[in-house]
Parts: structure tokens; C-alpha cells; sequence
């Protein structure tokens, strides 16, 4: 059946597949830190234009949320978040199993507001009862956000001018980073994000590959026995060439954008199937998630012949479909779409 | 170079490398349960002739200690291993992040004995302050163990009567578990470890798999919402396929047995070439690692020629190096080894 | 200085005092469950006409609701309160700490409502993701609440039918409930909390105490092992006594009450002489915390000539103040505020 | 009935009850952080001869342990202790909860040995494996130990020697100190104790108070946020007083020297009782817990007429009785157990 329903349905695109079947009768030590993760950690750090940076592989977004987290908050810590932020509500409790509150802020389209961050801050600081709380320790932002959505470089900049203004780091989670790197409608680059974040992550799960997230320190920043805590989470795998080869394939020959713009364009297709057709969105997503409202008729109708997700109910007559494009989506699917809608 | 170094240093056996290219295309949702889980969950429960087993995959064998000891233990228990199982000692303290203690009894080779954990446990109800300290909730072992060694069926037997005198599960780490069920000098199957074993793990990355390890309960003792506390552990995959293929491939036409059987022939020949030459063994391992004293001059020129572990001072000029074989040990690496020693 | 600051700034009442003099020669064994434990559990059994009711006691609140709430709780599991509850925001996040969430409903002067409890568990299981998700698995309130106010007995019966029609506890957090239920204005009685509640605290730190609080789980319902976790969490004294012998005579001959109404007296005076005045509240609160809205004029000469605690700013121009009353509040001090107001 | 059960049995001191009784009507701020923590903290910081002191009061020892341990300890490491250290066997798994593992060494009547803790750390560092186990992060002694044997000051300054050298903090656990700063056997002192530890903490519940450890912090190295990481293990007394009060008490007038030293004549006394009589030692302790062998008839004799504690059976026919003396022992009570044994 054709199928949008999500980014991670399909294998690995082919150019990463060939890379671990061409590099599978190698022979290669555990545990990461070998000549794969090297070399793609160096990739990595050139298309960011941040030599400083500490790369890390890690196979899950949840993991590396939790991971990340963790080891960067002090344990009176928590991390800011909007309310529709991944690590609030859909990790399953990830962040508190590792002790830590999440704090948070109203979204706007899945975005905070640098100005209600400062706020957020400035009243926690102002509140004598403060020692009694669980402090600001870092701000967590997903780009896309959970809505496809994605901040300017002048939101990020406010942003993170927040989080140094008051010391405390800024994680971006980049699960869909590529979608959100090549979309027409975005003027930050990676670049931008190793300026302006103190730790992001690089997501392939959800761009091409098996699994693996990257993680990128940006400002030497990279916890202290870092390996050693992420044994400590399960997070290490022994071969742990299955990330690094995987990774070197997405930022060689710049496959990882490639990926993006084709899933892009295959959105904006979709995008302009729908609204031919006269359907509405229930936000303009500038990614490879759309997000379409369709009467309840049509949604009972539709599930019997494509694969999507049934985001929510909008009102009684009516539901939020996400529709999403990936490596895989073809100009055909969009096409076999068009004339089922 | 020529490497024994260990069995995770090569990629997956080509025929489940080829399972992950020949399904890379097909569409399968996401998080697991997908119908690759499903039918190598058939196909293990049929090998371990218990048709009532829950399999649930995971991607290492730190993580999946962790998830199955914190998940099955209540909060004032801890559990019980040899001083030298792998969760005391080589995990980072996993099992203490997830607020448990490991308890320690004396090993033998690797193994711990029924009668000291009989009297272990015995004592502790005896002891008037024992509401004051931390209960026995569950036995952990490995098999084979960090020596590579086996337990018998009759220890097993054993151990596992204790634990159901006590109601404590018993849980077993195979992360090797193919060499050893393959081993000659075992009498112990996968049907016997479904029979005397509660929970207990078919270790893949190790044999054969780029990540994964199935985790088999055997007496409908999965814990109640077992994916959510995956999830909130950071171990779930999105491409939960990853696991489910690789494992569909091992347990088709007996693949699993086969690269068992193929490592410990190897790790036999291995063994007779340092035997013909006069070398001492630290003890004697029937699976796929041995353990050969050098003496330290041997040890440093053979470093320059051939990999393998450093496993532990022996005394002042000899030294323990561990050997391993692997599904990718070929005969020829055999005869260029004995060569080189 | 004349103090509304709180009613934990002064030391014993009377009465318990002299029962930590009279009892203080006697060898009673350590670690609770001695004479004066039990002698004060069955009190505390008889006031709440529940004989079943398992009687536990912990030193202060922070420690109780953590201890109550991670000890019921599945790790899966997060427990639902007001936004503004004490877990949620003024426990430099014990809650989190312990593992758990907690999920947020909105509130109604420091309340929650059962049919927004119901809604969001209804909404949580319609969730198709809601294995991804944190489970509602226990509702904590507090009674008197944040803000003084208090649930009626239909309002506390239609949260438990929601809790008992979904199998999840209701615990209720008495940290000041003496000043509860002596309120004029409530139709709650001890014996409804312990019908209506699966587990609750009564608080003797507020109430009269050096330190204590007392659990009370009604249903037969302490978890296995409860006080082997209490010692597990730090919460355990070995001179058990200390609370024992307090709520032993926090329960004789009804001083538990009389502190209560005493406090609720001296409250509605200072109430009445704030009224007089022309001074406005923030809210109706029928308890031994008041409201006062006060400008900032008179916040900065009152905060000279008497203690009180600024509760947060209302608008540029104005504050509001809470004055709290206690066991140690005199007419006189009443009287005496009521000349600088 | 006669008791030597423990030096927890009995209530305050009278000096420290009457110094409850003289501040109860006072008005003090919550929370601690008020005048007597002030004071008390003064005059602890004279006694250690440490005006730099950082000086926290907690309420019980396994609560101190905890949290001293797990907000010191980074999130990778671990503690060492003895075998027979409290932390390891007697808390319930205080320190597990918290993440940590408590990493043992062998014991010598209690005590570790500054070589074999040298040993173990550079056996840690020299193991190629060491950033996938547990790094030593904090050692962990108590003086006195379980056993009731001390360190000599050259032992103390032999290990603290060997924490500086690897720059990891010395942690001492007095529970008991008072006992152990006058022993007649002892060559340290509370300012031998400033200087050779990092932190360490003087026992209030087992030397005369209803309850109260107070952690003293030598070298301005209390963590950033310390009273918010106690609230967060709900560790925090809202009546902060109660700790304060009883400290200020203690180091007036020498008090806590005076309970040391009458508690440790009554010990000799009843040493001199038992060795007059023939019975053996099962080591010698120099402080208020002796040790006793009793042959199996004579224990139940005894326990119908005297309490005492059962450490362990020795061997079929004997036992390790532990009986313990505290302020409130009398020399009559020693004479009488004089006439029973």
C-alpha cells in the first residue's frame, strides 16, 4: 500500500546500504573511535565549519535526548522545553527516568519564544523561593519541531543569545534536520547551528539510515568520560561501526542533503496535490511532514488505500492527517496520491 | 592484520547481511512488532520448544542487562552475580544508574555454585537486620561466561531450583550464547534454557549481527508495558526492523547453530595449534575464546603480528591473552597464526 | 517581630513538647514500630474509622510525597497534579529525581476538577502513541491546597470515582490538613479521606510538630517492603520515636483538632481585621493562610514592622501577601496587626 | 529491662532536650540557614580548628550518606568502601538508588589499608577496559567502623595520601565520632579529621540527639546547590531548627565531648566486666560497642534479661554479642550486668 506514513519506514537509502555491505569484511575494534567514526566525524565537522568539534554517534533520538541531557545538567537542573517538545511528552518519562524535570514553555506552532524564555528565567531567578525549584539548566529545541515547523536564524539567534546571556547550554534535536537544512524556506545552515547551539544532533534515523543520531559539541564541551556515561545509559554499541559507516555514507558526495531536498520537493508536491484539490493544513510545514485536515468521510475512505498518520482530532467532523515524505517517496506515489484524494 | 581480537570486529554473516539488503526496500512501521519481529519470535520459540516465550529485541548487551534486571526487579532489590559477571564489572555501573545493587558471589571459572547461592540467600533471611539491606530479587549468570566457560546442565538445574525455592527469576546473559550451545563439551540446549531459565537473552551482535539481542521471557513474565520502559531506557529503535531481520536471518536454516558450530571449530584448532606448540592455557574454555599464557616477551612480539586482548597480568613475566574466534575465522587464519607463535 | 511568616516558625506545641519530656528516659528499640508508633497509628486508625489503614510516619513533606509516590508508582508511570501543586513546582523536583513524571492539569484556585482528570485520561488511551507516553498512574492533591482553599466532599468523591474507575490511587497530600478539616467552611472529615483516598498524608510539621508526617494507606495497599525503601531513600530514623511520640500526642485528647481550630480562629480574625480595613484577597481562603492584596506602598512599610511572605506580584502596583496563622498565634498578635495595617 | 542494645535507644541528651525546650517558643525562619545552624556551625568550625568549614545539618546517617555521596560523586563513578562498610551492606541501597556503585576493598577489623587502596586505583587506571567500568570517585570510611575499631592518625593520613594523589574526595562517615574522638586509644582529633578529609560528617542521633548528623565540608568544597539537591532527596526539614538547636547544644560546654567520653568509661567498665569474667573478645574495640563471645546457652540466658544485640553467630556453638553503651548508661547498669553474666 503507498504509504507517507513517517520518515523511518523504509531501509537505508542505497548509497548508505552499500556503504555497510562495502565495508563489511572489515575488520574494525568496538566501541566507536574507529577509522568510519573518525572520518565521519571529520565530514561532520567540515560541513559545520566548526573544527572544535566533539562528534559523537549514538543510535536513537530518545537515547540521545536522554543521554544528552543528562550528562550536561547538573542533578538540580532541569531542561526547558515547549509543551509539545519530544522529550515532554512522547519519550516515554526518558528524561525523568534520568532524574531531570522537564520545565516548560508555551509553543508557538512548536516553537518557544526567545522572549518568553527570558521571562521564564528572569522570573525563576526573581522567585526567593527559588532554592526550593528545579532550575533552568538548559533550553531543548527540535528543528523541525514536532509540527515541521522550523525557527529562523533570527529566532535561534534570540534564542540562544538567552541561554549565554544565562549560561545555561542550548540543545537542538535535529531528528529531521535535513529536511529542515533544505527546505526553501529556511536561511539557517549547519554552520549557523554550531555558532549558535552548544549541542545539536545530527538525526539519520529518520534521514537515511538504519540508525544513528550525530551528536555535535560545538564549544569543546563534550562531558568529561562522555564514552563512559553512554555505556552507562546501554547506549554503546559494541560494533560500533554500524554508526560511524552509516554516517560517513550521509555526509560523503553530500548525500545527507540530497536526501533532504528530496524529500522536500517530494513535500511540496504532496503539498500542492492537496491544496489543488481544496483541502486545508492545519499548519504550513516548510518540511517533509504535512499536516492536512480532512473530514472524517474522507479520512475512513483514505486509510483503506494509503498509509498516514491521524495526528488528532480538530473538531468533531474533521482530523488533523500528517502526511510525510522520505529518501524513498516517489514523483509516482505523489502522482498515485493525487488521484486517490 | 591477522585478529583474534573478539567476535564484534567483523560486520553481519553475509547471509544476514544480505536479509537486511533483500528487505531494504519493503515498507514496515516502525518501533518493532513489525513481521520480521514476529516471525523470528516464531522461529526462536520454536527452537527453544517454548511456544508460550515472549521475545523482545534489543540492540547490545549492556542495554539489554539493564532494561530486563531494572524492569523485573522491584526498587528495595538487587541482583545477584558472580564477582566477575559482566554487570559488575564491565558496564559502567548500568545496573546501579538504574538504582540497583549487584551482589556479589565468589565464581568458579566464571560460574557461581547453587549451594553458595542457597547459602547466600539463606543468610540473608537469617540476618535479624535484613529489612535494613538489599533483598535478593534475581540471579544473574552468564552463559558462557567471561571465560568463556559453561555451566552443565545439572548446574543449571541446580541454580534454577534455588531460585524458584526463593521465587527469585533467574536470568541469563547469552551474549555468546552460540558458542556455547554449539560447543562439544556441553550438554545444555536452548530448550533446557527456556525449561530452567526465566528470562534469558540469545545474544546476536557477537554472533553473526551488526546489533541485537533477543530477549526471551519464558514464563509470560514480560513486565506489564515492557515497550514503554524500552522506550523511557532510550533502547527502542525506530527501525525496530533493524533487530527483527537480522534475527529472522540467524534463525533460518540454522544459521545461528551453523556460525556457532563454524567459531568453535576454529577456536578448537586455535587451541590445538598453542597446545602443539607448548603454550599453557589460563584454564579451559570449550567456546569461541581462549585464554593463553605468554610470557611477555612472546606477548610483545606477537602484539606487532597478530591482534588479540590483553586480558590480565598472569605474574611478573607472563601475561593471560585472550584469543577469539568468529563466523569470519577462516581456517587459513588458523594456519597463519600457528606460524607466527 | 510579629510573625504571619509561616506556621512552621515556631517550635513544638505545648502538648508534644511535653511528650518528648516524658518519654524521653525510656529505652524504646530504634527504627519505628515501637509502642509509641503503634499506640499512635491506632489513634490515627480510630480518627479516620478505618481499622485496616496501615500507618506509616516519615519526618517531613518533601520526603513524603516522594517516598508515597515513587514506592506506588510503576517506573512507566507518572502521577497527574495541579499545576500548581507542592510535587510540581516547589520540590527542586524530588519527584523527578525519584524517576517519575508529573503530568499536569490545569488549576481551579490550587484544585483540580474531575472532569478534567477524566478528559485527560480518556485522551491519554485514546491516544494511539500513548505507549510512547508517560501513564497516568496515580492523581496527587493537596487538602488544604497551594492556596489555602479546600475540596468539597462531592469534589473529592468524583475524583476518586475517576481514580477508582481507572485503577489509579488518589493521594492526597495533608501537609496542613488539621487547619482543613477544622475549617468552618468544609463538609471533609477524616473518615472521608480515608474512604474516598487510597493513600494520604496528615501533617504534623505544620500542625504542631518538631517534624512528621503521618501515611496512611487505607486499602491494605503499603507496598511490600515499604520500609525498606523509606531506608533506602534516607528517610528512615533510627530514633523512631521522634515521631511517634509526637503523633501520639497529636492524637490525644483531640489536640491534632484543637491546633487546627485554633489556627482557623485566629485566621478569620486576621481575615476580619484585613476586611475592615478594606483591604482585598486574592482569593476566599477558608484555612490558616490568608491572601491580602496589599500596594506596594504598604507591602514595603508592613515588611518592617511584621513577617509575612510575599506570594508573587499581582500587577506593577500591587502584591500579594500571605499571612499565615499556627498553634502559636495569640489574639494579641492579631490585635497587634491589626494597629499597623 | 536492663539495655546495651544500641546508643540509639534512648532520647536526647537532657542538655540538648533542654535547649529544645528553651528555643520552642522562639520565631525561626525555615529551613535551616537560621541562628542556631549559625551558631553551631561557629563552634563546629572552633572544634576542627577549620574556619573554612562548610557545615550542613541532615537528620540520619544513611540519609547524610546519600547524599553526600551521590552529590559529589560524578554520574560515572562509584565510592570505595570496605567490604563491611555501611554504605555497602547496611543502607538498603541507598547508594544504588542515588546511581552509583559502591566499589569494595577488603576490610581489617573494619578498616581499610591505604596500600591496597593505592593498589586498587592503579589497577583500575592500568586496565585497558577502565572507560567501560565504574571510576573511583570518593572513598568512604567510618571511624568508628561497624566493628567499633578506629583508624590511627598515621592510617588516616596513609589514605587521605592516596585520595590527593588522585585527587578524589575522603569521606568519613561519625556516626559514632564521639565515641571515637575519646577513646583513650586514639591519637585523632576533629582538627586531624579537618585536615585529612574532604568532607565528612559528626553523628548527632547516636551521641545524645533525637536526631541530626552534621556534615562538615572542609575545603569550601560543599557542591554548587547543595540545600536544593537536599530538598531534592527530600532530605530537607522545614523546621531546619530542630537540627540546629541540638548541634548548638551539642558543642556547648564540651557536651558532645562529655557524652563521648562517659559512654567510653561505661564501655570499659563493662569490657573489664566481661573480661574479669572470663569471656572473650571477638576483637578488640576501643570505643562504646564491644564485642562479645557468648556460647549459646549463655545467650539465652542472657536475652531474657538483658538487650542486647546478636551480631553473628561465630561458629555452632558460639556467638558475637554486641552490647553498646551511650550518655545514659550508668555505672549501675553496669554493675548489674556485672551480677547476670
Amino acid at each position: 500500500m503507498l504509504s507517507f506514513e513517517s520518515d523511518y519506514v523504509n531501509g537505508a537509502h542505497p548509497e548508505v546500504l552499500k556503504a555497510l555491505i562495502d565495508t563489511n569484511d572489515e575488520v574494525i575494534s568496538g566501541y566507536g573511535n574507529d577509522r568510519f567514526w573518525n572520518s565521519a566525524a571529520q565530514k561532520i565537522r567540515t560541513a559545520c565549519a566548526c573544527e572544535q568539534a566533539q562528534v559523537y554517534f549514538l543510535t536513537g533520538g530518545t537515547q540521545t535526548n536522554q543521554v544528552v541531557i543528562s550528562t550536561l545538567l547538573r542533578p538540580y537542573e532541569g531542561v526547558i522545553a515547549a509543551t509539545t517538545g519530544h522529550v515532554n511528552g512522547h519519550e516515554a518519562g526518558a528524561i525523568e527516568y534520568s532524574g531531570h524535570k522537564v520545565l516548560t514553555l508555551p509553543h508557538h506552532d512548536g516553537c518557544i519564544d526567545a522572549d518568553e524564555l527570558r521571562a521564564y528565567i528572569q522570573a525563576f531567578y526573581a522567585d526567593g523561593s527559588h532554592d526550593h525549584m528545579v532550575f533552568p539548566g538548559m533550553v531543548y529545541i527540535s528543528h523541525p519541531t514536532e509540527y515541521g515547523t522550523l525557527y529562523t536564524k533570527e529566532q535561534l539567534t534570540a534564542i540562544s543569545a538567552v541561554c549565554r546571556e544565562y549560561d545555561i547550554p542550548l540543545f537542538l534535536d535535529g531528528a529531521r534536520l535535513g529536511y529542515g537544512l533544505m527546505s526553501p524556506d529556511t536561511d539557517v545552515t549547519l554552520p549557523d547551528l554550531a555558532q549558535l547551539c552548544d549541542v545539536f544532533y545530527i538525526g539519520g534515523t529518520k534521514v537515511g539510515a538504519l540508525c544513528g543520531e550525530a551528536v555535535v559539541f560545538t564549544r569543546g564541551n563534550m562531558p568529561k568520560q562522555f564514552a563512559t556515561m553512554v555505556k552507562q545509559h546501554g547506549a554503546m554499541l559494541a560494533k560500533g561501526r554500524l554508526t560511524g559507516v552509516q554516517f560517513d555514507a550521509l555526509f560523503t558526495d553530500d548525500l545527507y542533503q540530497r536526501i533532504g531536498a528530496h524529500a522536500i520537493r517530494m513535500a511540496q508536491l504532496l503539498k500542492a496535490a492537496f491544496a489543488e484539490k481544496g483541502y486545508e493544513f492545519f499548519l504550513q510545514s516548510p518540511t517533509n511532514q504535512q499536516f492536512v485536515i480532512l473530514d472524517n468521510d474522507t479520512l475512513k475512505r483514505l486509510q483503506g488505500q494509503v498509509k498516514f498518520s491521524v495526528w488528532e482530532p480538530l473538531d468533531e467532523h474533521r482530523t488533523v492527517a500528517r502526511f510525510v515524505t522520505s529518501w524513498s517517496t516517489r514523483e509516482e506515489d505523489i502522482a498515485a496520491l493525487r488521484v486517490l484524494i
